[in-house]
């Protein structure tokens, strides 16, 4: 029994494409539906054979969809939504994979307020953006996190979970407010460290910029990875989960501060203390699958 | 022509066993031989076979060699050189691989003020420790950076600069000085955060460290790995390079408060700015086959 019969993507960048190539790989008698507000992303994804069919606008789209999943940047959710009000069925399910949670929901309310609603954000994804970047296997062993709330009836959650767990992921429920704590503290607060820290090298005036990309391998590329995520999605991201963000961003700077006191004042043993510390969870990580064990994340050193 | 024809490494942990395992593999005539002050860490290293000969002491395992490289953490470089003062010979070259020069230049030239040498660095590491996280090609296509200073012969530099570069490193030279500075930006700095981080994440109240672990994927679980590093060898970094550390510490803390105050004032133009800006680095990085192209560091997706 499939969850879905007729799924609706809108918005083929990396998760919204790997969401059609997992759905095709999984479950190929799905019939699948694209749309994206870039005609030349519509080109490509026509090309490469992403769906049965690229809708040419949003209510095309959606028009005999059972599940619509709008796979746009945070900041774009409501107006996305509002363009398809029109066209979408009584009984199709709405889902999302917005990186916060609670800006999301209300935006979607607002646009729509008679759909039912499954709010949800799959934790994967890559550096790389766009239609071509996606791939089938994403999601499989990542985490999927559905934020229902009492408006969503259960038997539209247990469907999405249903349709997730077939793309391979795990899903787990919680409120739209925890999830917008915890994803500040295990990706958008080390994204946004990780942009300044690459923009702080950039701009110092005794440190080339060659020097800086000579030496990366010191450390500091592993921080330009996420530095090159896609940076509309980010800005939105920020923007939609401020008072976690800041939240989180204020115990950072002062466990910082008091590194940088321990260096200035030669107290060893703190920092020994906390590298030690540090190690247990990068274990944890490694053992539940979350990351690879092979040294240097397996690059190859050839 | 070798460079060296009875090469002794002291410290047998990543860096000295990979380059025992290098030097075996491009220069095989090369007499090797080793000495870590753990005695289980010379087991170790004589049961895999390391070198020619593993020493019973810091004295024997020089006292005929023509290149010594001492590869323990930077606070233990002078307790280490004034060990092997004695059986010192009076025409061998004694070089290192700390990460902070200064510092290290220091101690070497006040335990041996007679010898010859030539303080280098090779950038390249992973996050694992011990003799047995070693391997032959760690250094190729890496950059090894070596600081010699007035006092130190041209010649002397030029054979060390020919060791490295048949272990397959490119070599620079620059000022103490200003390494130490340029090692704060790629490598000292971005670990220090990376270990901050982790700290924080595991110190809340309010997210578990299962969620932690669990939602690693959104980012976080990049900057683990960095902070799995071997945690004496980064104390005596942070408190022996301590004036460029927390420079650079500064100019970041100050950039990061610019972008917690345009998150707060919804400043978006601010934010998406910086976002694209750091693409550029990431891709020059890859061009200069300092990290890999491939999506997620290569990261299997099965």
């Amino acid at each position: 029994m499939l969850p879905f019969a007729r799924v609706t993507v809108i918005g083929l960048g990396l998760i919204g494409s790997s969401i059609l190539r997992a759905t095709r790989s999984a479950m190929p008698t799905v019939r699948l539906t694209g749309y994206d507000v870039d005609p030349e992303v519509r080109g490509i994804a026509d090309r490469i054979g992403l769906a049965d069919d690229i809708a040419d606008s949003a209510g095309a789209a959606v028009i005999d969809a059972d599940l619509v999943i709008l796979c746009v940047p945070v900041g774009a959710m409501g107006a996305v939504a509002a363009a398809l009000a029109d066209d979408l069925p009584a009984d199709a399910i709405v889902s999302d994979v917005g990186g916060s949670k609670e800006s999301v929901i209300a935006a979607l309310r607002s646009a729509l307020p008679e759909a039912t609603i499954v709010p949800g954000h799959p934790v994967a994804g890559t550096e790389f953006s766009g239609p071509e970047a996606g791939f089938a296997t994403l999601f499989r062993g990542r985490w999927c996190i559905l934020t229902p709330d009492d408006a969503t009836p259960e038997a539209a959650t247990v469907r999405v979970r249903d349709f997730w767990e077939k793309l391979g992921a795990n899903v787990e429920t919680m409120t739209a407010r925890h999830h917008d704590l915890v994803l500040a503290v295990t990706s958008h607060v080390p994204h946004l460290i990780a942009y300044s820290i690459v923009g702080t090298a950039s701009d110092l005036e005794d440190v080339t910029q060659s020097e800086v990309i000579k030496y990366s391998a010191g450390g500091f590329r592993d921080f330009t990875r996420i530095a090159a995520s896609d940076p509309t999605m980010w800005r939105d991201v920020f923007l939609n989960n401020r008072e976690a963000v800041l939240e989180i961003l204020q115990r950072l700077t002062e466990d910082v501060t008091m590194l940088q006191r321990a260096i200035r004042w030669g107290d060893g043993d703190a920092l020994l203390d906390l590298f030690t510390r540090t190690r247990a969870i990068r274990r944890s990580i490694v053992e539940q699958g979350q990351d690879d064990a092979a040294p240097d994340f397996g690059r190859a050193h050839e």
